[in-house]
């Protein structure tokens, strides 16, 4: 059974809610109802019709998805609460018409509306185009869903533990390869390549990476792509890796040095990685976002160093960036089950900068730490 | 000016079909009009109200793009034709509200349709969310314009053309890395990673790679990303690359050989090398896809082989395969200045397949070969 707790756990939403028929278009929550993950990493697939939909009827759901796609969908097929419908995309024999296809299928799929009109949707995904067919079948009284599953996703199942903890394994490879890339004189893209390479390899097949890979002489040291920086003498390097692996996401974060660090660089270092441990043990069911954010902030406020302009951390899962996040704003309570990462930092903007990143898993006792990778300030043996 | 002509064109087709006031929102329709293209690679953006958006009033353009997309836009913001209007994306000091930033945005672009109700929209890429924006700003009558540009991009432009050579060139550095990658005992994952290496390093920054890197004992060896399949002594690979950079995408494919092939492959490889110089000599101003196609299949056929189950070859610009389709049922005539792939293959499912393809800009006179990765029968030198 793939996924069938978040099945259930939507089914329960959507009685409580009065909707017994619905059409899930995020493509998050295609993946976090269904585990299938078809891939993204070259962008719009130009034979599919639209997005990868879920028609639900009351507790059994419908993928409906590209032939093409089909493959993705895995164990999914032999779970009874939920079928599998493909349309026709790649064909050389006649004009391509996914649009078509995808079409006739939610025709099929959504059937007659029997007088029951109303239906939700998750309209901020869901192509205009397919307006026309909901109301032919009937479906006219549509009820907005969007962001409905956000909250049903902070809590992770045993499932979706096993695919992040999977992921987590990958980036702490990533952060190996990341130590040995980083030298003098090598550019962003060279050592992002070899991060890239060596996950890739580890698992056996091609694995979306991202975050950030930029050397400290950039002016936004905070994050971006790698190009084609290279670091000097003082040269420090932001990497922040996640990777996308069976639907999920991880990430993680660590600063390295092309050489010695100078004593200022270590002493900013030192300050992170406390601030990172003073976070991790302010985590624990009950304790609300928005503490460990401030507190966080405030120890490295304390250290006298510049506040990090950006959130303490945020949940990760079927999105690399998802509830709940630790911001200044939210009061959401944590919760054992949750995952969240924490990732405190100073810049200095065209100088340096330094941040690190941990995962953790909220337990009944505090967190365990799923990331494993090194953290701490490093020089390379030369 | 950045895809300026791509306006002019397009602006004189809305005006032929009365047409003043539109909304693009097919990705590909938005980076052909603007050259605007966003990073693919990871997915869905999990800050983004929606997709990029285009807004068309009479001549004048306005593109809608989270502000964190907005460095993707380039010297498209200098352009007199066409503005850029951002909404909020990512921030840590309140809730993150893309669909919301989006909402405002369209509703302040899209402004009062004082009276002229029709206005056009790509409706299978618009979401449904946003047509109460539309319907409140006035626009009430819509026409799909679903498909409208497919036949104005087959001819590219100068600009195109550059930004296409420049992703040949990027395949071409991916085969010779190939033809160093290749060797017996080694995995399909190993060689795809040293190929996307090579052409990230060359380029100084991230580009997405497709498409095929299958040994030829899997039993689906026409296409397929790669595994952790390895080449064995009889072993051959099918390496087939696409990169996208600026917007557009390349194309091409060679077969390798870890040890030296035998003399059926040899065969196998040349009736398919012939069979694309074949293919390559009939192209021309004047001619129709469809009698490429059915030439080019012929010429298999009559050598005694199977016939490729796929196209013969497509075009390729902002989408890896779009118009002109070179297939049985696609009486499109070929013009200056349109580019296509020519692909013939021979497979033997579970044994050895062999396929070799080529970009052609169709000139004046003939046919400008684009890709120039050497494609012949070839073993390692030990």
């Amino acid at each position: 059974m793939m996924h069938a707790e978040q099945r259930q756990r939507t089914h329960q939403l959507l009685r409580a809610r009065g909707v017994s028929r619905a059409l899930f278009a995020h493509p998050h929550s295609i993946t976090w109802l269904t585990g299938f993950a078809p891939p993204v990493q070259l962008g719009l697939n130009p034979f599919a019709g639209g997005p990868p939909l879920l028609w639900v009827e009351d507790s059994h759901f419908t993928l409906l998805v590209m032939d093409g796609l089909a493959g993705a969908t895995g164990a999914l097929t032999e779970d009874p609460d939920c079928d599998v419908v493909t349309y026709p995309g790649y064909t050389y024999q006649q004009p391509i018409d996914g649009f078509g296809g995808l079409r006739v299928a939610l025709r099929q799929v959504a059937g007659e509306g029997h007088g029951a009109r109303k239906f939700g949707i998750e309209s901020q995904h869901l192509p205009m185009a397919l307006e026309a067919v909901l109301s032919e079948a009937g479906w006219t009284e549509s009820v907005d869903m969007d962001g409905w599953l956000t909250d049903l996703r902070m809590v992770k199942t045993a499932e979706e533990l096993d695919k992040l903890r999977a992921n987590f394994a990958l980036t702490d490879i990533g952060h190996a390869a990341a130590r040995q890339a980083v030298r003098l004189g090598r550019r962003e893209i060279d050592i992002w390549t070899d991060i890239h390479s060596a996950v890739e390899r580890a698992v056996g097949h091609r694995v979306p990476l991202g975050n950030d890979c930029v050397v400290n002489t950039r002016q936004a040291n905070i994050g971006g792509w790698p190009e084609a920086y290279a670091l000097d003498e003082q040269g420090s390097i932001i990497i922040d890796l996640s990777t996308l692996d069976q639907g999920y996401w991880s990430d993680s974060c660590a600063t390295y040095y092309a050489g010695e660090p100078t004593a200022e660089q270590r002493a900013v270092h030192q300050v992170v990685a406390d601030a990172l441990d003073y976070a991790i043990h302010l985590v624990r069911p009950g304790v609300k976002a928005n503490v460990i954010d401030q507190k966080t902030r405030a120890f490295i406020a304390d250290a006298g160093y510049p506040v990090y302009p950006h959130h303490t951390g945020h949940g990760v899962g079927v999105s690399g960036h998802e509830e709940p996040r630790i911001t200044p704003y939210n009061g959401q309570v944590l919760e054992e089950g949750m995952v969240i990462m924490l990732e405190p930092g100073i810049y200095f903007p065209g100088e340096f900068g330094v941040r690190l990143e941990d995962a953790l898993l909220v337990t009944a006792g505090g967190a365990e730490i799923l990331t494993t990778h090194e953290k701490g300030p490093w020089v390379k043996a030369t």
